[in-house]
């Protein structure tokens, strides 16, 4: 996410009680985790296998936990636990706002669209003309709506990311990675009832212009979805997966994380993909597979029987 | 579905700007798609290849993309674009009326039904008497509840069917084909929390009498439940299936579109049904099948690795 | 579930209309399935075959549709049908309670909670201190919520068990049981969007210390799932299933009743868990085994046309 304005990194080193390391004159602009960062960004890195690619990245301002030489031009905020240093700063840049009313004052609603009752839209969200919203959605503070867009009722955009920090000393492990992020529904789209689309960790989970969801599809944080797609009911796809344009997934097919799903490929029903997938293909199975060899194996497997009998009579 | 009143066949094609051919004195009495039509209804067409069914159909009054031979009684409305026209009927006769209560004063709701709060009940809904709608219910326009009916928190009832049509010139390739249908429960039902039921395209979802729906339950558009059939939760099923009386799905099952599934059928747990399967079996796996043999089959995969040893010996 | 106060057996068999058998003196402190039973409580059983498991269990008064002989101080109420004898109490005694607001007086709210608009919070709810309950939630009656804990929007807490009794000789055949049961959620959990647990047939159902939930998931009633598990989206357990500690079910995954996955046990996506599963180890696969078992099956089955050519030039 992008800060309102720039704040100094001493400013920053002061307020989470980091030790300041580099160029201390920098001026953060925006606070992302490490998969979606841009100069002027802070971001945060914890384990030593991933020390390099954090120092290398695009973030200008790195809260870590141990001094290691500082690149030229950025700054290291040096601290025993940089996760929740870094929520820290989440939580006081982009503090949860409770909501006084079911529809906030500071959303921007176009003309022509339609909000049915009992519908909730959250501080900051925007949403564009000619839209249709049912009953019981509830849309989440910072979303963004495109024109032309329908959502069916129940549906929840924006909800948090699923992302946790293990911590073995506690009663209760997990710390939580407060999200920042938003979800942007572009024009066109259309989202069926009971799905629930998650905001990014720090950055966008994105639904492309024209794409069609059906009914209780779930999809995870900072997944970017591409235009002209149509997921059938139940689909559920994981954290930052990549579907590229005018792919469809049937029924009840799950999409793994951190993977990509190239143009035009179809899943079929109940499939799950654990690994990017070319486009212009159909695929099917557990693990998913090319359809046409998937539905051969299944032939091949009704045919053991047959072989133990001539095999038995060797 | 029905029209309120007839509307003169003249009058349809001056209004979508159809050329009329044919019976010029034919009155419309309903409007629907090529499966629910009958007697005295306005259909399209917009294939070659199925002019043939749509011609022959019921239908009395046909939207055509290309003049044909008028069957003797019936009227032909031809034009370009048969899909968009038919859009078009469906808007100006069933026009979304948006709503300005969250009850709508024209919902007839019977004697001794409990309706909880923040439930949505749109126009010209009914339902019977000594139902019990949990909290967060959305019930779209046009639903019809029997008797007896308990509906838990957070289902939605009547959202639009999942059915596009693909236009290739344009940047969002989807038109919608907007829903005219409802979705009819009938008495002494139970459906779950976080369920969706869609309303049918042009006729009606149909959730027989004595039927008992888990909780996430998905029902596609003009799909249509027998009485007395239990389903698990999380179970999906397609637009326009068949579900005979007593079917049992277990849960997670995922039905496809088109197909039937005959009385007292059992479908174990996350099986797939792409086709119509017999009545008074049990069934597994992905494609489902003869439990008992898919689960002969799973045992002579386990012992591949063994006649893989025989061969090797020989 | 406990009586708020004790009912002499008497009028427990006056108010059914059951013959009282053994000791008249005894006060009925409690209403449970035979699952849930405690000293003092009420339970009934309607099978031969499970006469003996409801005569000796910890149940004090037994609904019993036949005269056997009574342990020694227990109370038998003889009746035809137990099973309406049992839903006939617990519809006395825990009769539900229509809402006269959408945040029931009698619910109690910790401090530092935020509940958000639209939220429904049934009689006799408590929350914790410092939760956040985001819109359109449903908590149903009864239910407890601990400390720290947040709940996304759209979940639906406490809706009914999904169990029935099936009478052959109704129209409806499905009797229902009615549910007096609770959610029961610990401190420091977090449930996603769009998830559904239902409350105990007449216990608790338990969501664990410290365990996270992503979107969609389902827990059935009297489920109980230990700490610090971590659930991914669209995940399903059905009833009294009992989920230790530190478990990880990945996303889709499908668990069936009446079984215990041991503690730190990984449940791979897609994977159905028909009966217990070990803990300490990662399954995969329907029915779910060893991960890595699975993984050499799914290489063998490849290799099955290679088999066959090998057999054809032997």
């Amino acid at each position: 996410m992008k800060l309102d304005a720039p704040i100094a990194v001493t400013e920053i080193a002061a307020f989470i009680g980091a030790e300041l390391v580099g160029n201390k004159e920098l001026q953060a602009t925006g606070i992302n985790e490490i998969h979606k960062v841009q100069e002027g960004d802070i971001s945060f890195v914890d384990f030593e296998k991933y020390y390099n690619a954090c120092l290398t990245s695009a973030a200008t301002i790195i809260i870590i936990n141990k001094e290691v030489p500082c690149p030229e031009g950025k700054a290291l905020l040096v601290i025993n636990d940089p996760f929740s240093a870094y929520v820290k700063l989440v939580k006081r840049f982009r503090p949860f706002e409770p909501a006084t009313k079911a529809i906030s004052d500071s959303a921007v609603i176009g003309e022509g669209t339609i909000i049915q009752p009992n519908v909730f839209i959250g501080n900051h969200v925007r949403i564009g003309n000619n839209c249709l919203i049912h009953p019981n959605v509830t849309i989440y503070d910072h979303c963004i709506i495109g024109d032309n867009v329908i959502i069916h009722a129940g549906t929840v955009i924006g909800a948090d990311a699923f992302y946790f920090k293990k911590r073995a000393e506690r009663e209760a492990i997990y710390d939580k990675l407060e999200s920042c992020g938003r979800v942007v529904i572009e024009d066109d789209v259309e989202i069926g009832a009971g799905c629930t689309i998650d905001k990014g960790v720090s950055g966008d989970t994105i639904i492309g212009r024209g794409t069609k969801f059906d009914n209780m599809i779930h999809i995870g944080h900072g997944t970017i979805i591409g235009n002209n797609c149509l997921f059938a009911a139940q689909v559920g796809v994981a954290g930052k997966a990549r579907i590229e344009d005018k792919v469809i997934l049937w029924g009840q097919v799950g999409v793994s994380k951190d993977l990509v799903i190239g143009k035009n490929a179809v899943v079929l029903a109940q499939s799950g993909v654990p690994a990017s997938l070319e486009g212009g293909k159909v695929y099917f199975g557990t693990p998913a597979e090319n359809a046409m060899a998937k539905k051969k194996e299944l032939a091949w497997v009704k045919r053991i029987p047959e072989m133990w009998n001539k095999l038995k009579d060797l």
